[in-house]
C-alpha cells in the first residue's frame, strides 16, 4: 500500500463509523447521507467521493465490524471453545451499542427480499450457522460436547440466543446479557465459557 | 353490545387484519394507511372513520394478536406447562408470517425511544418475562423443573429464544422453528414440550 493512500483510507474509516452511528439511531431507511457528511465535516458531494450511494455507505458499515467478527472466528479454538467467538462477538456490540442497533433494525428490515442488505443478511446467518455447526461437531467427536447434542440446532439455537439476547437488551437495558448467554451456553451445551 | 354494532365491529377486525398484512410485508413507516383503505375497499377518508391515525392503527394491529396470545396465557397450566405457550405464540406466528414480520421489524425498529410502539414493546417484554419467571418458579416449587434453575435468566433466555428463532426463520426459510424450540426447552429446562 502507498503512504499517499493513507490519509483517504482513514477518512474512509472515519465516515463509516459515523454512518453506524447515524443508521444505528436513525434506522437505514431514516438515516441521511447528509447526517453522516455533517458529522464528519465534509460535504454531501464530498462524502459521494468516497461511497457513490447510500447503499454502499450501507454495505461498508456492514462489512466494517463483520471484519472484526470474522477475525475473532479465525482466532477461535475449534470445538466447544468456539462459543467463545458468539460471547466477544456480544461484547464488541455491547461496546458499541450504535452498531448493536443498527444490526438488529437492519436484520429485521433485510427479511424483505427487495432490501438491499437482505442477500447480505441471509449469506450471513448461513455462514454463522455453519460456522458453529462445524464446531460443534468437532467438539462432540473431541469428547468435550455431549454426542446427545445435535449440532445442526445447536447451531440455530446460539445464534437465536444472540440475537434475541440483543434485541431485548434494546428494550431492556438491565438485562445481563453476557451472563444470560453464558448460562444458556451451559445449558445448551453442557460447556462452561466466560470468565 | 347491541346488534347495531356488529357490522361496524366487523369491518374494524378487517381493517386491522389488513394492516397486519401491509405494515407487515411493508414495515410501518414504508406502509400506507391508503395501502390498508384500498385493500378493504373504502376511501382513505373512511378508513380515518374508523382510526383517526396511523399510529391508533399501529397500536390496534399489535393488540389484536396480543389479545390471543394473552388467552393463551390465561390458559395456560402452571409450572413448566407454561413453556407450552411460547409454542403456542410460534406456531400462531408461523401461520400468520405477515404479522411474524411485523412483529419483528417492529420490535426491532421500537427500540428507539421515540418511536411510537415503544412503551407498547417495553411493557410486553416486561410482562412477558414476568409470566414466565412466575410459572419457571411455581415449576421448581413443585418439582417440575430442577432447582438449580435460575428462574429470572431461563425467562429472559426463553424470550430471547422465541425472538431469535422468528427473526432466523424469515431469513431462513428452512428453518424448523418448533423443532429448535421444542429441544432448546428440553435443554435449558429439562422439560419436554410439543409433540
Amino acid at each position: 500500500m502507498r503512504a499517499t493512500r493513507t490519509p483517504r483510507a482513514k477518512r474512509r474509516e472515519q465516515i463509516v463509523e459515523t454512518a453506524v452511528e447515524v443508521f444505528g439511531r436513525q434506522g437505514y431507511r431514516q438515516g441521511s447521507l447528509k447526517d453522516v457528511a455533517d458529522a464528519v465535516g465534509l460535504t454531501a458531494q464530498g462524502l459521494l467521493h468516497h461511497f457513490p450511494t447510500k447503499e454502499a455507505l450501507l454495505m461498508a458499515t456492514l462489512d466494517h465490524r463483520g471484519m472484526a467478527h470474522l477475525d475473532a472466528m479465525n482466532r477461535a479454538k475449534p470445538g466447544a471453545g468456539f462459543t467463545a467467538v458468539g460471547r466477544y462477538i456480544l461484547q464488541e456490540n455491547l461496546e458499541h451499542p450504535g452498531f448493536m442497533r443498527l444490526y438488529i433494525t437492519l436484520s429485521a428490515e433485510a427479511t424483505d427480499p427487495e432490501h438491499p442488505a437482505h442477500e447480505y443478511f441471509v449469506a450471513r446467518y448461513e455462514r454463522s450457522r455453519e460456522l458453529f455447526m462445524d464446531a460443534f461437531r468437532d467438539g462432540v467427536q473431541a469428547g468435550e460436547i455431549d454426542s446427545s447434542i445435535d449440532a445442526d440446532l445447536a447451531a440455530s439455537q446460539l445464534v437465536a440466543m444472540m440475537d434475541g439476547l440483543q434485541l431485548q437488551k434494546l428494550l431492556r437495558p438491565e438485562l445481563d446479557v453476557l451472563k444470560t448467554y453464558d448460562d444458556a451456553v451451559h445449558r445448551l451445551l453442557g460447556v462452561r465459557v466466560g470468565s
